[in-house]
């Protein structure tokens, strides 16, 4: 076990990485990705299934829980691995996306921003510094700088204040990281990210980044994508992104995405990714598979005795029929929703794996494309489930 | 294993009963309380918990179940232990309770029920014959009579009329099920159990007792209580329902009940019951523990690093804090339903084993009256919870 966070490029295959992130809680696989635990729960799925299907790392949401619990009450049971109960490694965001997402009147100024509460109106702060603080008090093993997400569409000249705004909270960022390393608050273990923003403008992008790189953070994250965009665009603007961050440094893409979002954006050189879907669309009634997505609502399923995915190693996938979750899910039973997101939260650790498996062996591009094919199959299966 | 089904009472300590059931899918331990899984799940608890918690049996609705998946439907499927993953025994009641409950439009004849579904509104009929059909469609190891439940306030005429009905249905149940029984349908381990009714009236109890002692059914449940009246009433129409029953049966009392209902009818002879308290009250914040019922709402609760129960077997009761399991209640996320659910059916469990414990002990009556001391702590307790 290290004491320290590193970064180990392991492989090359074209623009695809294997590598793996060593941090006192363990190692992160990459390319990784991250089950989201907003409210320090996976939704619907208990922790010793999360780690079962093989994350070996998730995702938690500063804003949700500097607003409820609260990070000093967290800090005070404990720290979040203690309070979830999940001891591997957490990456926190900053809590500035959904702060333009969520909440209400919110105020930007250089210092940070202020906004209410969207649960109970109450006003609230958030500084780079106390962004900082907050993940410090929740224990992240990887945090992130507060950035500012601009809401689109906006102009070149409100997205180019963004940017250099960024850029002056993630020295703040920095600095307060620092300090509350010294202070002993946070631990060398611990690893604070760099968020690149800049929209789709190339130069915007290159500034962001060139910025960033500059301050030599532990890691980069991609920031302001897949927020409606088309796939092509988010593709182009991590293609022109990428290259400009060090390869000795893993790069996250901020709330990705799709299988096949996954697989190119890994192709792009991405390391690590999170995102709601699969739990989100447990909860909807949809499965991901090999063979695509499956809506176990639609009544094609109603006395189909086969599983989701027999070759599964995820009980969820291997155990139940489809008619048994078809049943459930119309019925609104808690099992359904509990069923359908552990197996999609292990469908895409299972992903992830073969698409480690994939570089490892010198055959990513080849993997991608018969993935790709056999992800097409429901688009002409039985239902029309697309 | 045994092929059939058979009770064996094993011990008396004043009224407590100790004994057990055979069956081909395994020994059920009584007094037992069964979990209910009205749809095919226990809401909100997988199978294997349900399992570990030490239930021996189970209870689903044949009401719902033959409205949606449908009772050929779960049959083609290979029947309800395959269908929802539970392999030990499962009762079923026979459906005429939840038509007078949960049903819009019925009607009553001495042919059977009409009503319609609450689900569709499409109409069905539930003869008796067809109740027990269906529960052997179902598959299930205990299967009930139809019988007749009164709406309360009902005239003593009304009553009447519904023993007498209830006692006919009886009869024709008993000949369907042998039938079923040659035809294969159903096997000598499965039993079928008659259903005394007659509201709290001591000569309708009685009527109905002796009319279904004669047509010797496996076991006998008492129904009809439980609905509203004060636990007085309840236990007295027990203590005259019960001597009227032959001792070397099975005796359940449906829809029962708080811990404290099930020592004081256990005391009078009680070997089963069934109750959606413990996952109802799950779902809606409110955990069971041996030292009364715990409103995890409260706010009392939001710094407590303390579980539930550091002595309990169940890891949801052992293993997360009060605070952490306030933050998911508060947080209305499904981790809290989950944990508490399965944390009640597990108290459940361990409260039978104790009480078939101190039986075995020779002790009942101390250990109900320590028992009913240590629940009634919480009225005292912090936070004010009763």
């Amino acid at each position: 076990m290290t004491d320290r966070f590193a970064y180990t490029l392991l492989k090359t295959d074209g623009g695809a990485r294997l590598g793996e992130i060593a941090t006192p809680r363990g190692i992160i696989r990459t390319p990784a990705f991250m089950p989201v635990g907003t409210a320090a729960t996976v939704k619907a799925v208990y922790t010793d299934q999360v780690e079962g299907a093989g994350a070996d790392v998730i995702l938690a949401n500063t804003y949700h829980l500097m607003l409820r619990p609260g990070a000093e009450r967290v800090a005070k049971l404990g720290g979040l691995h203690s309070f979830m109960r999940w001891q591997k490694p957490i990456l926190t965001d900053s809590g500035g996306f959904q702060v333009m997402s969520l909440s209400k009147l919110r105020k930007i100024t250089d210092a940070g921003v202020t906004f209410q509460s969207h649960l109970d109106g109450s006003t609230h702060v958030l500084t780079p510094e106390r962004a900082i603080e907050i993940q410090c008090l929740l224990g992240a093993d990887i945090q992130m700088q507060l950035d500012e997400c601009v809401a689109l569409p906006a102009t070149p000249a409100e997205m180019h204040t963004a940017v250099v705004r960024s850029l002056d909270w993630a020295k703040r960022c920095k600095t307060a990281f620092a300090r509350y390393r010294d202070g002993g608050l946070a631990s060398p273990g611990q690893a604070l990210f760099g968020i690149v923003q800049g929209g789709t403008d190339a130069g915007l992008r290159a500034q962001s980044a060139e910025g960033l790189v500059a301050m030599d953070f532990a890691g980069y994250a991609v920031g302001g994508l897949a927020v409606g965009e088309p796939q092509e665009v988010m593709l182009e603007t991590l293609g022109l992104t990428t290259p400009r961050l060090p390869a000795d440094k893993p790069c996250y893409l901020m709330g990705v995405g799709t299988p096949l979002d996954l697989i190119e954006a890994v192709a792009r050189g991405i390391d690590m990714f999170d995102c709601v879907m699969p739990t989100r669309s447990g909860r909807h009634g949809q499965a991901f598979t090999w063979a695509g997505k499956v809506n176990l609502r639609n009544a094609v399923h109603a006395e189909d005795g086969s599983p989701l995915d027999a070759a599964s190693n995820c009980p969820a996938a291997r155990d139940y029929s489809r008619a048994y979750l078809h049943h459930l899910v119309k019925s609104g039973e808690y099992l359904g929703a509990m069923l359908l997101s552990w197996a999609n939260t292990a469908f895409y650790q299972e992903f992830m794996q073969a698409m480690r498996a994939a570089i490892d062996a010198g055959r990513f591009a080849a993997w991608a494309r018969e993935t790709k094919a056999r992800l097409a199959v429901e688009k002409v299966g039985p239902g029309g489930e697309v």
